[in-house]
């Protein structure tokens, strides 16, 4: 399969590539590394789209999101969420629906926080939710085979130091253990699931 | 109890006045009717509440979204339903966690079909499964007792006519019912609850 990964630079996107890569071929997008690619704007998806020609799979590694306690949030600190976690992934299946090869898969990623919810995580959890039931309505739409998956992982082993502090109680989960999820979201033949990858 | 009903002019609100209004007082609050607000402007939001004084609850029974096929939703459609039903309440809790009286609640209108989805919902779907996260992590966060749930209710009795065609199989309630799980979240004490309202 022809697969893009946008986030491919990213801890996760580099475990998905480590679990794909050897079977197939992937192409690395994001922001800044490999095809460039902003997300949050569906032109610039589509000219992504229109630039690569066929692909089978797209699977999601980005999406940015701001952490900050309820009391200190701001419409414009949710929009952060909603430009990039949310309708960042939004646009790739608006873009996908017309340009994936039949039977082809979009693989989303969302996170446990939708459900299981943290301090200064609202704006994340909103994000998650958003995906998760949105995944869950664009499968029954979608045309000629097409799929659409999430991968809801909690925090990652290799973002503990980082996130750690703020996720106290929630046993980490290695990148390489998420990338199964997404290798069965494209090498399987489910939709409108959401994979919950949590220790 | 000083309840402020957002949308108490439209089929839902008018219910929940009707259920609530007996025993408490309520101002009723929308975009053409009663206390004007436009619930995606946070200022609007604030203004209102500046302007009322002390509240001890707030019910949102309003929140524009789009409904069409996947294949005809474009960024900006998907954006009636972030502006107004996913921004639009997140406004009200956020404005609310300053101005709410202690021990007060919001309570906010999801649905069903962030779950349960039909054709030409996902931008429903979408905004659906973003409140019920966002009410279950701003619940954890909240000051001075204040609570927050929303009601997910099915598709109404009272609105069969219109929109029954689209969600054929489900049983719908009557507004009166889906009212009952406003008074539950308003007179009881729970938070971060979604009270679904399914037939």
């Amino acid at each position: 399969m022809r697969i893009l990964v946008v986030g491919a630079n990213g801890t996760l996107g580099k475990a998905v590539v480590a679990e794909l890569g050897s079977r197939h071929e992937i192409i690395a997008a994001g922001r800044n590394s490999g095809e460039k690619v902003d997300i949050s704007d569906i032109k610039s998806v589509r000219a992504l789209f229109k630039r690569l020609g066929t692909l089978d799979a797209v699977i999601c590694a980005a999406g940015d999101a701001h952490f900050g306690m309820l009391n200190t949030m701001t419409p414009e600190l949710f929009d952060i969420a909603l430009r990039s976690k949310v309708m960042g992934q939004v646009n790739l299946v608006l873009a996908g629906q017309e340009s994936l090869s039949d039977r082809g898969s979009i693989t989303l990623t969302s996170g446990t926080l939708g459900r299981d919810p943290i301090l200064a995580g609202t704006s994340v959890s909103l994000a998650n939710g958003a995906i998760d039931a949105f995944v869950r309505a664009a499968a029954i739409e979608l045309p000629r085979g097409l799929r659409v998956n999430a991968v809801a992982p909690t925090i990652l082993t290799e973002s503990v130091e980082v996130y750690g502090a703020y996720m106290r109680g929630r046993r980490p989960v290695a990148a390489a253990d998420v990338a199964l999820a997404f290798s069965k979201s494209v090498e399987g033949a489910q939709t409108g699931q959401i994979y919950l990858v949590d220790a």
